[in-house]
């Protein structure tokens, strides 16, 4: 039985980014939990990550504020659920910090790596409440927001890499 | 560190219950964490509870049923959000199991429990979102409805031990 207990996705409810992608898990993973690398891939440019805050465990911490090109701030604030280095990150904007129940939930996010001869199988899930939450984010551009955004991550970890 | 993130008691938001019981930590847990044992205990008499489902890890799910004396059932549902045995317990109806957003979040419940000499030290909390929820709770009855509900588990725990 595994750790974590996860549904299959629901596509009425939920929207799934799936790839095969060429660098390695452990670098996806610290890319991923690492604020400093965070902030370098997580937002599509010309949008920017100016701060993130990350505590990687049940409970904690995490914060992220996104930047438009002319400088305007959007805080997220949220926190982490379940963790499975390596292989499972579980976080929302459901919960705050310290289990908090969030003023206005929207969705839980749950990034899965698995280990391939061509490097890692990523999956990027977002669970919504109703079919009216799934569909608003839809419409503010999950599919080439964080299609984007992994090909940034892709691109950050080969150039740093090195 | 902990393994699990959480914040201290916030008086205006969250309700608190800490009493010190004379029965060992393993079966307070256990009585927790077993379904069977769980349906004797959680719901003041003369209500009941029902129906339990319980799956112990992160995401699983935490259903309750309680039925009024005159046999109306309210059926509760919920999942488990992190499990430290025999130290804590965190669990929601904010999430529903396999993370999903709920349609009414109201609370995370926090069952901590510490060996001392004359046995438990017992804290359950209820994290809420905002001072109004916290309020409705206590009219609810939370004081009285979790000291009954520990009464009868203490209670229990003796009944069944021997």
């Amino acid at each position: 039985m595994s750790s974590i207990f996860f549904a299959k996705p629901n596509p009425e409810l939920d929207l799934v980014l799936e790839r095969d992608i060429d660098v390695p898990v452990e670098l996806v993973w610290e890319a991923w939990t690492t604020p400093e690398h965070f902030k370098h891939w997580f937002c599509p440019k010309p949008w920017t990550v100016s701060h993130c805050e990350l505590d990687l465990r049940p409970g904690g911490v995490f914060n992220t504020t996104m930047r438009s090109p002319e400088g305007q701030e959007f805080p997220n604030e949220g926190s982490v659920l379940a963790v499975e280095p390596l292989r499972h990150l579980v976080f929302t904007d459901a919960l705050l910090a310290g289990f908090r129940p969030a003023p206005k939930p929207f969705m839980v996010g749950v990034l899965s790596l698995e280990r391939i001869a061509k490097g890692t199988r990523y999956t990027a899930m977002a669970i919504h409440g109703d079919a009216d939450t799934r569909k608003k984010h839809e419409d503010m551009g999950f599919h080439h927001g964080w299609a984007t955004a992994l090909d940034q991550l892709v691109e950050h970890i080969k150039a740093t890499r090195n």
